[in-house]
């Protein structure tokens, strides 16, 4: 199969898997598209109160001769709001359905009431139930050809019009546009773009420069290795050296066998490509542990315990043991992440569980507008060295969907580090978060502002508030609040300047 | 045929003229086109010297799906500039031939040197020779699906990163927005969603209220009135008297024969629809006047007089006189307009002359999205009262073209009223200029402004530089090069804060 960038695996491996036009891989979603697999087992404790509701969009906002429409869902929290003096905040969905993240987003309704706030959660087209054509929406890259953010950020902006002209009370009052992960850039886009719909944004581990070369390619696998070296001595080394293990170890076919029975595969490693497939899903497993290295126990892509990659580092403590033992260790590092539950009997590689359309519809973004160069060399990470390859994912990516990515279209739509014009967003990130990496963590303008959460991993401050959060996190979320609340208290300040003016 | 709406139909036509797709009337297009049309009598006294180029845009900035390219057609003037803290203007073209353009602005011309700029002039996609299609591209509603503001904009931003990229000394130079009627609004709405790619815009005589009721449907109409009884005593007030004393004059064949002779029409009147034909023609053709009513002599729709309303209302001094005395005087009033040479035989209120690729693609822009509500009273303005249809309006847009508007999507869009958030942009008027009733006429910030020309018609201020200038225009082009020279200073004081910060 010559010679394949890891990196771009990760990203694409559902390109690349032979045979299989639409694989899945759950664990490499999360690298492709940001955010955490959607789970059964992630409902939340606490059942959340909304509606559920659609609104008709136009399938193409930006041309004429398809006028044909389709239902956004949308979901609505309005227990605290108030029509005097309120807010609305307005979640920009991401890749995938939007109960999940309503369910997700404890923030938003920890703030509902100290904000007067009407919630939105708006479903991004494509994942869902807001499919433009239904079970034929990911037919073909004719019926993908609306599935852009450009299109998206249209459809946030159409709603946002809709309920004001409908909502009575919702005309005049401020809306904040709130997200994570790919839905926080499109929360930042949108300030961007239609900063007359929204007083502001805040966007939470957006790696709004993860684009077009604006920070080294191998800045994401370096935060993921830096993780695992400061949570256990050697940690990070016993995985650096693990890659060499392997591929020592899967020379044979009985080598192989005792590879995949240590590691209680459910299926045994049989060729190259099974063990490739393998260091695929352990280099995954390590950039999920680090996504989602949350300070307490929690139910999200697994049952995982508080701080989980300490945990994981105990198991890898000695890299100077034998292969053999090494990979014995790994094995007690994956039982952490897979099993924590104890039910687990075997470990699946090929997991292709959940089939969700999430999957299919950010696989096709990461093959147009969401081009995020990665990269590493084994040295400054714990990874096994590759580049980055734009012509051989362009190549995949026409063989998959039929169409080339544009790498330096979303740095011209959106601005890339020549943003200082625009105003009222936060960016904030936490600084275990690989993602940060690519996100704005510098104060650009007194209105353009990074929060650094330093003991936070992937977007910790729109999770709901938890009695083991560090009081990194209940800073930054303080500080979120106070922005919002200076953003509401200037609508009011100009809406009420002017009601005065009328008036004398 | 009904019910139509005057105004309805001075935008649309070409769309009712029965037996004719595609009609074309030149005097009509102006009003439809906001620009006024390019005729071979308009070239310029001074030849100007740029170099004209190609470059290779995508058909759709917004879709995957259609990966086809066209040549977008620009120039480039570089007498002036400098690499050294220089600057680039950079003309957003509208709905013609960018050579016209290029050569009617003579305030870029005017203006390069002290700014050190290189001009820049960017042929808007379906205009000229930018065809996304070549031949076809007026086919169908499908070719004619990538004719949006929006695409146009996104050609701009890929053309200006492209000159930065590839012209040595461009890279780190300010770049300038610049157009008038619908290109000033280009180049707003440019600033507005791409103020990364430039420091502010210059948007002369641009309309960008013209939309959604935002301003009274009649004001157009009443600045045409307003401009015409100024410009002579009773001049308004005849006008409003001739449609009822041509409705008198209309009613029998003999009568009709008497009014094409003494109106020297090339073709004689025969039916209701003649006479439609002709009040359409004179409206359109007070519209024109009021336009065009610059302080000099010039050579642009038509050879005409300096003041030309002040010499047509010469011949339109009493309205009491009995209708056939009324339609002779109109003879002579139009004589000015259409006959200042003294050469023309006959007038010709169907002309079809100027079969410009132009006027098939404003006329589908004002199907789709640059939809401008228009009405009279005749109270208020001095035309018969016709109401805004919409309903007829999108009837014969969809027989036309098979689309229908979307009135409020270019509101939604960029913003409509509410565009505080932005800068640097200059909103210049004349207050001549029916145009102005649509544009911005008051300061919006301290870096939002208006600058209002008293005796200025459509974008005078963007026209070359002319002895019989007023004072109010030389005024106006003044405050618009202190403002261009303050944004680029600002950018060069930025610019040159980061280099200092780096060297120490």
């Amino acid at each position: 199969m010559g010679h394949f960038s890891l990196l771009l695996l990760l990203l694409l491996l559902p390109l690349l898997v032979p045979g299989a036009t639409i694989p899945r891989s759950p664990a490499l979603r999360s690298l492709g598209s940001l955010h955490l697999p959607s789970r059964p087992t992630s409902r939340p404790t606490v059942a959340r109160d909304y509606s559920i509701l659609y609104f008709q969009q136009k399938v193409d906002h930006f041309g004429f001769d398809i006028d044909k429409t389709f239902k956004q869902r949308y979901l609505i929290a309005d227990k605290y709001w108030k029509k005097d003096g309120g807010s609305i905040l307005f979640y920009t969905g991401n890749e995938g359905d939007i109960i999940w993240f309503c369910n997700n987003t404890g923030f938003m309704w920890d703030v509902a009431e100290e904000l007067k706030a009407m919630l939105v959660f708006a479903e991004h087209r494509y994942y869902g139930e807001s499919l433009p054509f239904g079970a034929n929406s990911f037919k073909d890259s004719r019926h993908l050809n609306f599935l852009t953010s450009e299109q998206a950020l249209a459809d946030f902006a159409e709603l946002i019009k809709h309920l004001k002209q409908t909502i009575p009370g919702a005309e005049n009052q401020p809306v904040i546009a709130l997200g994570g992960s790919y839905g926080g850039m499109l929360s930042a886009w949108f300030r961007m773009k239609y900063p007359h719909l929204v007083v502001g944004a805040l966007a939470a581990s957006a790696p709004i420069w993860q684009f077009d070369n604006l920070v080294p390619c191998g800045i994401f696998m370096e935060i993921v290795t830096r993780d695992f070296k400061k949570s256990g001595p050697n940690c990070s080394e016993s995985i650096r050296r693990s890659w060499n293990s392997i591929n020592r170890l899967a020379t044979t076919s009985s080598s192989l066998q005792w590879l995949s029975e240590t590691l209680h595969l459910c299926s045994p490693l049989t060729d190259f490509h099974d063990v490739w497939m393998l260091k695929d899903w352990l280099s995954e497993t390590w950039v999920n542990l680090a996504m989602v290295d949350y300070p307490y126990e929690c139910n999200f892509l697994q049952p995982l315990p508080a701080w989980p990659i300490k945990v994981v580092c105990q198991y890898l403590k000695d890299p100077s043991v034998s292969d053999q033992v090494l990979v014995q260790n790994l094995f007690q590092a994956l039982n952490v992440y897979y099993n924590y539950s104890g039910q687990v009997k075997c470990l699946n590689i090929s997991e292709t569980a959940t089939s969700s359309l999430g999957s299919l519809g950010w696989s096709y973004q990461a093959c147009t507008e969401i081009i995020m160069p990665f990269c590493t060399n084994g040295v400054n990470d714990m990874f096994e060295p590759h580049s980055w390859d734009l012509k051989e994912l362009s190549d995949e990516c026409f063989k998959q969907w039929g169409v080339r990515p544009r790498p330096s279209w979303i740095t011209t739509l959106y601005g890339g580090r020549n943003i200082s014009s625009h105003r009222n967003i936060i960016f904030s990130n936490g600084e275990l978060d690989p993602w940060s990496g690519g996100g704005v963590t510098k104060n650009i303008t007194d209105t353009l502002v990074a929060i650094n959460i330093p003991d936070g991993a992937h977007h910790l401050d729109l999770r709901a508030s938890n009695a083991l959060d560090p009081q990194t996190v209940l800073l930054a979320r303080s500080l979120e609040v106070g922005y919002m609340k200076q953003w509401i208290s200037e609508f009011y300040y100009a809406h009420l300047g002017k009601a005065v003016l009328n008036n004398f």
